[in-house]
């Protein structure tokens, strides 16, 4: 296993999905009609929601974001506390999620240009915003130039694709992504000049596409490169699996930790404990996996908790448990969405729209996530289920953290073995609502609100210059 | 234990006595003579080697070399490949080494302003180049403000260190160093407040002095607060004993490791391999532990080992062993020197008087250390004792290396069996040499000349786009 670059133990991620993130320049999307529409596709306003279509047509309708919108909303990601973004593909590609890629050195003209990619990197490290990119290499479009060869009899282009009598393997069978020969020398050497270009002009990590499809070799092959160049690259594979095994990568996208909370908070799951504490022991690399809640892929987490609180709990959890909290974009203020396309609603500026209070609470949390060593690099265990509480052990005790979560409409108690025998006197801290829990003798009585939670820092009593932990480490 | 800042496994470090690099601006150490001469110090020139002398005097001899002088050197760092500089103390101090400081918050004129300090850390960013300073917190000077106010009878000063009826405690009974009571809160949070402020300015680490009198809580406590400013802090503590066990810093100066090369290619250590993969096994935070050969407190290693054949064995084991490479200064073109003071001889600038054999030697190992994912962060194993071969196995197999070190006079063969269950076929190449030796189900036959090594790479048979290890990770 690589070790993780340790920039990522203090970093929250703003996934954004380009074409619906913000226009720039102040331009509308009917200002950048051509760019489209001389391409197949069609246009459509910020406010209209995208709909299904049968015929995935949908795929070719363009709101108009672009790189211009994010560099002028650095500043909106950065007021949130988030210190990295990752971007779905903004490589040439027909459609309006571009994860059929037609060439991966070039940025997508409706996104921008070479210089515009430029721009947005001096302008992330200015911020102190990292940026992760979107590599898709299981497939390309069938309007990449080798696809084109193959279809036109080129020898050396077909062996790159699979073609049987009636047609191509592609990705889900889709005729738009024919899948790639990845065990072909020359398509593996084009992915890693790929891999290694971006990270060398300053990009900090990649998540791979289609992790499963790539299979543990080329994550494998792919991560091995990334490290070459530094080892500060940071690699995440898209894998919808338990993440543990999976450490030829950094970390996984962890839906499995989204998937837990949902059926948890849903009365679905009773040993959400266990299967959380299991899951950290197993995975190697849990601290580089992501714990997101939604993504391009799924409904919004709104739509799946409508009720608030109960919705609070989730990310909570997602900022408490072990690994990278990711928010999908508009999320923080509270949008709503169903399956794809629906959850690719462009971004909502309009502030009177937002949901104020939740945003609030994401940005307390990033500040919290941030800042706490325990939160950021600690162990995990649970020390009950019922409420569901776990403990947060950094390598100094002071720096210890607890979480409750009760997700039951009554308040609920409960008396704590903590497993740390540095720990005896001083109090955990309610960081949101400063409530004092005295520790003796190392146990702690705690009080959950219903539907509430309580996230605890260990708090030294000091007087007049008398330190009890004066001595410990 | 911490995460190692991911930095760190990339990196190689030069270290720097300041008042002996060099003179910035153009200056002669006669120029700056006031400066000197002011505070009780004199001023020597930059040929004339420093002695010992009995009371000690010679700490107050003055070279002149100030952060203007490094700053205008950094492109010889560059050159020589390094990426991180460690300098010995430069905060405000009646000494030429500066381990007695007066204020840590001020760096002492003789160096520099803080504009100077500044303008060097800038330098260094631009150029890529880590920073880490020297931090003295086991004692003081006896000019502290602390110690006067003591002195003069201040009670709350007088607390902050130990009185006995006819003195004070020093640092090694020195008198100029009086101890400072870190269990004392007030002085605690000084410390604290001391490594929270440049960490935040932009410096990248701390070598703690004296770390073994600063004991387990105090290099806990100070790395604690290193690591809340940021994971990628990194803290080295000055502990001269068998590594493991300190792992409530990222690492130490790893003296032992030293030891044990210089006694080994003198004869009086038979088991060297045994000796260095227990410590590897042991030592938790080897890879943040400093390789060094030598340093301001030791003799040099061009005195230590004359016979530049055996010396560059242990420079290739310095830089093939897990953890950081250190440089002294001047010891990379031959420079030679007893004991302190003598090791501290201003460094030579006049190319003709380098030993240019020895300083593309460095060169080319920096380099190699620098690139290679087995050096920067593969395991340790020791196959074979006499001749000495040990395997640095990484994540992906094809970056594995080997190391062979032969210290006789004879040459050696020895076939070694490879414990990496993906390896059959393809070479091993020698990285100076461009010899081949081929790998058959898993064995190596392997030929090192008298007092000769050779460090080799993994290296993969592919032809017309066939390739083994198209389906191994």
């Amino acid at each position: 296993m690589y070790p993780l670059p340790s920039w990522v133990y203090d970093t929250v991620i703003y996934q954004i999905f380009p074409d619906r993130f913000h226009i720039g320049k102040g331009l509308k999307v009917e200002n950048k009609r051509e760019l489209y529409e001389q391409r197949g596709g069609q246009i459509e306003s910020w406010e209209i929601p995208p709909k299904a279509t049968e015929d995935n047509s949908h795929c070719k309708v363009f709101y108009g974001g672009d790189l211009w919108g994010i560099i002028e909303k650095l500043n909106y990601i950065k007021t949130l506390g988030v210190n990295c973004i990752y971007l779905t593909p903004i490589f040439l590609s027909p459609s309006n999620h571009k994860y059929d890629t037609v060439d991966h050195f070039k940025i997508d003209p409706q996104f921008g240009t070479k210089a515009t990619f430029k721009k947005l990197l001096k302008e992330c490290k200015r911020n102190k915003i990292r940026l992760i990119l979107d590599g898709v290499f299981n497939h390309v479009s069938s309007q990449h130039p080798w696809f084109i060869d193959a279809i036109n009899g080129k020898k050396e282009a077909i062996s790159l694709f699979t073609f049987f009598k009636d047609g191509y393997v592609g990705w889900y069978a889709s005729k738009s992504m024919p899948q790639i020969n990845l065990e072909n020398t020359f398509v593996r050497d084009y992915v890693l000049r790929v891999i290694e270009h971006y990270l060398t002009i300053g990009v900090d990590g990649w998540r791979l596409d289609c992790g499963h499809d790539l299979g543990p070799v080329n994550n494998s092959v792919i991560t091995a490169k990334a490290k070459e160049v530094s080892s500060e690259s940071y690699i995440v594979s898209e894998i919808w699996s338990y993440p543990a095994g999976w450490n030829m990568v950094d970390g996984i996208m962890n839906y499995h930790f989204a998937n837990c909370i949902y059926a948890y908070l849903k009365g679905e799951m009773k040993n959400v404990g266990l299967a959380l504490e299991t899951t950290y022991l197993e995975t190697e690399n849990i601290y580089g996996c992501w714990n997101m809640l939604d993504s391009h892929d799924t409904e919004r987490l709104a739509t799946v908790i409508e009720n608030k609180d109960l919705r609070k709990l989730a990310i909570v959890m997602q900022f408490t448990y072990p690994g990278v909290p990711v928010i999908y974009y508009g999320s923080e203020i509270g949008m709503k969405g169903g399956k794809d396309p629906e959850c690719r609603a462009p971004m909502i500026w309009e502030e009177q729209k937002w949901d104020l209070d939740l945003l609030n609470f994401y940005r307390k949390l990033i500040t919290i996530r941030r800042q706490e060593p325990a939160l950021r690099f600690g162990s995990f265990k649970v020390l009950s289920e019922d409420p569901l509480v776990y403990f947060r052990r950094a390598p100094y005790p002071l720096h210890n953290m607890l979480i409750a979560i009760n997700k039951d409409s009554i308040e609920k108690k409960i008396t704590l073995s903590l497993t740390d025998s540095k720990l005896w006197g001083g109090h955990f801290v309610d960081l949101f609502t400063k409530e004092e829990f005295p520790l003796v003798s190392g146990t702690l009585r705690l009080k959950v609100k219903a539907k509430s939670f309580a996230i605890l820092k260990m708090r030294n009593y000091t007087n007049q210059g008398y330190d009890q932990y004066r001595r410990i480490y």
